[in-house]
């Protein structure tokens, strides 16, 4: 199952590095499979284990923002195991070219 | 807490109606507070048990389909209860009109 | 063709209220059907009268703040009119029940 | 600006590849820059020009479907160009590590 995560902690003003690095060493810290680009991180695995992880990285957030708001997307697909590599390459190889990553 | 709650049954047709009645009715039993619109469903309540709830949705429409995308969204705001009702009347409040929901 | 928009302000405080209401007010004043929700609003029509009142949705957003975060869902459907109101109707005529709005 | 673009053709099968080949060939072919990613795809420039790139993306992918989802997430900073790249290595420059891309 592939999850896409994306945090964004209101009200300590504009500037969210701080607090998206604290969330990005938890997902790099779980060993779970993900890689992070501009908008989110997508992660791979278990619906338990990865929506435990999200709590966490929520938790992270809320014990030092008033407010925090989460964009979580799932995409679903029976024994398509591997698509956090898999995805991409698949559209690259019916283009016949890479694609920016 | 406040969730919103899209699901997207991939696989079966341009008619999603059947499958999105059986989500909407896991819900509207689940006894947590909800509002549904066309877009999706507002859902309040803690993190473990909406989760919960969210995760039997998406087992249930897993069950007849090979692909499902989920959109869930998180406003997470400190000692404020009741957002369900809460959040569009105090924008109807300082507006001074009553908005079409 | 229905959209479904969030508008998130960041770098002015948790209370986002007020500039939540000055987005309400150009989208109750743009004459596009709309409803709103305690997660967003949906809004119907085609996508060049929509995204142009998002854009001014968004303009306002950014007058006041540093930084703005929207969600924005389209679900775009051929032959289907009034899904602002059919959408729900139709789950709910399947179910047999009235669903919480 | 920042966008993330996710497209979710429905009623077509399963597999949504061929679709999605002809989504990421137009963004690629665009010349704005961007990055894709298992989850969706991040694109930078203004708003006119990117929305601009959705909307043929979206009648892409309606060319030949009856239905699409689409999730439009967009993150506007002022004064902050190159975010694309910048986003992520600011957050690896916080952590004194490389993340997973």
């Amino acid at each position: 199952m592939l999850f896409s995560l994306s945090v964004i902690p209101i009200g300590t003003g504009s500037s969210l590095g701080d607090q998206l690095a604290k969330v990005l060493k938890i997902i790099d810290e779980s060993g779970l499979p993900y890689k992070t680009n501009p908008m989110g991180t997508a992660i791979e695995g278990e619906w338990d284990e990865v929506m435990e992880l999200i709590k966490k990285c929520h938790q992270s957030v809320m014990a030092s923002n008033e407010r925090a708001y989460l964009i979580i997307n799932v995409d679903d697909r029976k024994s398509k195991p591997n698509r956090l590599e898999g995805k991409v390459k698949s559209v690259e190889e019916r283009l016949g070219r890479e694609l920016k990553k």
